[in-house]
């Protein structure tokens, strides 16, 4: 198995074609958006982790492909609406919907697929998966809400970032895995252990976007490195290279962070204070070490080729440079 | 009784105090926001069908106040999303949450809002519920995309408007009436007849709406006279006034319509046009058309104080100045 997509891979096209339905509308703008965004390149994570949980216990259902497009659905409107907040111009190596079509556009498919989602659960007549699903995007809401009210400062704690990471990015993830336990019948106790595989999981997949926004290069991850720098939102590589700095030395990152225009030259100079300061190898460690307790949440499920395929997608994404 | 919402007075007090439980949140911007939002001044419209429905086949049912509350949060979600798509600065005489904090958590409250109504029909374990507001919502959405596809352009036929406007407004007016039908218990056939019942009283809402952002005064209707001109978003007024208009008068409007910065004489000189052009006398006929049709489909309901309330409601729609 060359990646740990391969297992379901049959059933990845089947949520693409879940998903080709349920942006067809009247409206001829909602599919011609929809198709925009969803055939860009998204890899489908949360659908894989829905459709791999449920197989842990239900080897062989289909039942769960469905409800793994719904998921993509909310996923993708939270990225609508999330380049609007952010003044994306690009998502995913493509111009963003904002930038194409504006941002009342971008406001009201991100709407429009939230709601084509939820009807979605109430049609699979599942109000477990719906409790789950709007459970996260409420939490995702007040995530998001707080990530403005700390705005632009660069005075923000460790346990603040991570309280703010695990609403905004875990808390999605972390839903794909409990909603798939749930289909295949997991036990309370299971279900637990695979919703905190996803919370871990979620984690350090923020975590390491975190860095590759400072390390990678722009076709890798498809959209400009420096993004967070450029839009002066603190992430946990500066927040920690930040600790033992004081005095002129932060007054000189203050000023070079909240910078309206930034150029080549302030972001080498960003990054080389964050690199000395030990931010990024902080940032990575950290991310190890939730993918270690992620791997560790599945310790007591028995060996199946679906276990082996979550536990690769949880090396995938400390690997992954992209 | 003095108004049509007298029957129900205390309900709605409760219905306020469900709404308030419902903006509770950690994040302190999201109650803040919420209660700048919800009490200044809203009719509670949407509720106080939702509960008359419902009454008119179980007097004394107070299992509906809950989910009239949600019904009025997805109303103000819709609201704050419209305020950044239309870039409005006041609402109800009130500084816009976009003008106040910004369109990002005006985005984003509204996502909150739309994540607890569904959440609160979730725990009150009724999915027809939830397949009516989602339904709604749906369409309301693609009703706006729509909107967005038509832009500034004069050249929309009264037939496209009367659609937009049946998804923007009407759809989610018909649905608290459904819904209130649903949960009274209605046979499928009265359910349809408050359906229908529903949506032509929001089809004359939005009309008396358009009316009045022509003829009434800032203090009544709680924002700008004029908003649709400044915005140039064409209503049935002014899409009536232009059926018989050609040549150098049709230019001269549509300059007026297209300018960027308008002023006072502008205002005049659009007004006076629209009115020549019998568009205020045609929308006011056509919108108490909608009142007498809403009005009929209750014939078939015996006579009870909710159904004299519903009337009355119906004839206030066409009677109110704000």
């Amino acid at each position: 198995m060359t990646t740990p997509f391969a297992l379901i891979h049959e059933d990845l096209k089947q949520v693409e074609s879940e998903i080709l339905k349920s942006i067809s509308s009247d409206v001829g703008l909602i599919p011609e958006i929809g198709e925009h965004i969803f055939f860009s390149g998204g890899k489908r994570f949360r659908p894989a982790l829905l459709i791999l949980c449920c197989r842990l216990f239900k080897p062989g259902d289909t039942r769960c492909i469905t409800l793994a497009g719904s998921i993509e659905l909310i996923h993708t409107a939270t990225l609508l609406h999330d380049d609007v907040v952010d003044r994306a111009d690009i998502r995913r190596g493509k111009q963003s919907v904002n930038a194409l079509w504006g941002s009342a556009a971008s406001i009201l498919v991100g709407d429009f697929l939230f709601s084509q989602a939820v009807l979605i659960g109430i049609r699979a007549g599942d109000i477990r998966f719906l409790e789950i699903l709007t459970d996260a995007t409420k939490k995702m809401s007040e995530g998001e809400v707080f990530g403005l009210t700390l705005g632009h400062s660069l005075d923000i704690s460790e346990a603040q970032y991570m309280r703010l990471i695990d609403n905004k990015t875990a808390t999605l993830i972390s839903a794909a895995c409990r909603i798939g336990a749930v289909l295949g019948g997991a036990v309370p106790g299971q279900e637990e252990q695979l919703a905190k595989f996803g919370q871990d999981l979620g984690t350090a997949f923020q975590l390491v976007d975190d860095v590759l926004d400072y390390s990678s290069k722009p076709e890798q991850i498809g959209k400009p490195v420096g993004g967070d720098f450029d839009e002066q939102k603190a992430t946990l590589p500066l927040i920690h290279a930040l600790l033992k700095t004081g005095g002129a030395e932060l007054q000189k990152v203050q000023r070079l962070f909240h910078k309206e225009k930034k150029d080549k030259e302030d972001f080498r100079a960003i990054l080389k204070f964050i690199t000395d300061g030990g931010g990024i190898t902080y940032t990575l460690d950290k991310a190890g070490e939730f993918i270690r307790r992620a791997k560790g949440r599945l310790d007591d499920f028995p060996d199946s080729a679906e276990k082996r395929a979550l536990l690769e997608l949880a090396d995938y994404v400390i690997m992954r440079n992209a």
